[in-house]
């Protein structure tokens, strides 16, 4: 018999996270909506986290990750690059903790994202997604600036703990309301989330299966769970969902997610724009495209919800109010 | 000494309320914003009732009066007379009841809430706001149906009972946070929900102040709080809170209000839709013009908060999407 290999994290390294962020992230609620259970079927748990602070869920790893650097590090400050909810995680999380930051964002991101990363008091340096490097842009900001050290958006240990807490609250308060979680569903990108919230959940719910949401084009979580390894999405898809573009499968986070995913569903762009019109209408919550994919993933049918209980991690709601007017068909 | 005469409803009313709608009315959550209190100064906690089943707190009163019908009475049906919110909160309460439901509503009332109530099982009859009665179209019908219950929108006790769970869970939340409340700020119409919401909460905080929020052209409440004697709104007023236009405060909330309340802020249409506009992007919450209010008062300055905890109740969410887009400048 073969022995697995340890997980890079475990329920204790959220737990740390869970004390580090506690008072300075929001305790999101976990909400029921009855209007969305009669139409599943199923009984629907939503985490929203874009109740969060910041607007998503990035500002519970970011805080983790920078109140657990060494005094002498806080003082040289950090560097990231982030297409807009890491940047803001990380921007807020330096404010408070007194700590330089500098953002490398898209120049075509979301402008509310980028002004927002701005006013929380990072130094933001823009570049061309299509021509230049954003690893290789931010990896000379840290030379130049002494060292300072590099806050990777969803490969890092630290990142991924305080994600983490995300799935002890839904574990947490779906066992205060006396109900065990069939399956958790998580949008995901680079998979950091998605390890933690699984990762934390199965601590106490071994049996609850942990399923990926993306959009087409990108849904190389579901392809790589199915082959068994990390693959990498085709060059020239494009989504609205710009939080959820990470080409390729973390490294550190497949390790996790390969052992504990079931699989992955995969919506479109219309699917997308249905489900954040729906969030509007009913739930009144404002969700951003790449937060609105798992509820995409149950209003259009790929989950199986009848007579199940399903919690749906809506990870942020940092849209460009265009956006929700072109949903709502405005 | 004269002793004062009873409440017409007592706390041991609401927790009565509070047992009939469990399982039933959502238990929602009181939300903490830190960029709210930065903004402000204050220690600001939100009771979100848009998330109520129907988009707004009035499922909770409607539900209440239903399901204390005898059963002679919820086999001859209801009929209630409503712009909206209390319509929908009747409709749904009587599906979930088995009650057959009338709702006379005004031929401008905003689209949504129109099509909500009839997807609720209602039978809707509309009426010309401004050449019409609605009391006397709703009594006619009644009278027509054998003597169907009239179910009011605030002026009775199992209603006002109803929405004072919302004062009940407000309380009880900001106890389990720590929290003593200087201060709740509460959204007037006819001044059934504040009624409930100042007795539920003084019921166990009773130097807590309350407060009514009112727009320009219906502050009735505060200018009838100065008077000591209900008076009424101008006519040929107008505003964008189409929740919140009764004409006068009600007889039997007035007897609560004027021995409960502090005092009212009167805030105009410009800055609730500010307010609309700031739930949409920093609290991503969709909240209409008349659930907006008690967050205008503070955005506008107009509530004193720095250092002080203050609960707002933000009352509903059906608003015309066109309306949000009107908030955001689109």
């Amino acid at each position: 018999m073969v022995s697995q290999p340890a997980f890079p994290i475990s329920i204790d390294d959220i737990e740390a996270a869970a004390r580090r962020i506690t008072g300075e992230a929001v305790r999101t609620p976990l909400l029921r909506f009855p209007a969305l259970d009669e139409l599943t079927g199923g009984r629907i748990l939503i985490k929203p986290e874009m109740l969060q602070r910041t607007g998503s869920f990035k500002f519970r790893g970011a805080y983790n990750a920078l109140s657990s650097l060494s005094d002498n590090e806080k003082k040289a400050g950090v560097v990231a690059w982030s297409s807009g909810n890491h940047a803001q995680g990380v921007a807020l999380a330096g404010r408070l903790l007194g700590i330089p930051t500098v953002i490398v964002m898209p120049a075509d991101a979301p402008q509310p994202k980028i002004a927002a990363t701005r006013s929380y008091g990072a130094e933001v340096v823009t570049y061309d997604r299509w021509s230049e490097d954003r690893e290789a842009i931010g990896r000379k900001i840290a030379a130049d600036r002494g060292g300072a050290a590099i806050i990777p958006p969803f490969d890092d240990v630290r990142i991924i703990a305080g994600q983490g807490t995300v799935g002890l609250e839904i574990a947490a308060d779906a066992k205060a309301m006396g109900l065990a979680l069939d399956e958790v569903v998580v949008n995901v990108s680079g998979g950091g989330l998605i390890a933690g919230v699984a990762t934390g959940v199965q601590a106490s719910m071994p049996s609850t299966k942990v399923f990926a949401a993306e959009p087409e084009g990108f849904d190389d979580h579901a392809r790589s769970l199915r082959a068994g390894e990390r693959l990498k999405n085709p060059s020239g898809a494009s989504s609205i969902c710009d939080a959820l573009l990470s080409p390729v499968p973390g490294e550190i986070t497949f390790t996790i997610n390969s052992r504990r995913l079931a699989g992955g569903y995969v919506v479109s762009d219309e699917e997308v724009l249905q489900a954040m019109a729906y969030a509007f209408r009913t739930m009144k919550l404002v969700v951003e495209p790449g937060g609105a994919v798992s509820l995409a993933a149950l209003l259009s049918g790929k989950i199986s919800a009848k007579g199940r209980t399903i919690a749906l991690v809506l990870s942020g709601g940092n849209v460009d109010p265009e956006q929700t007017a072109r949903a709502l068909a405005l």
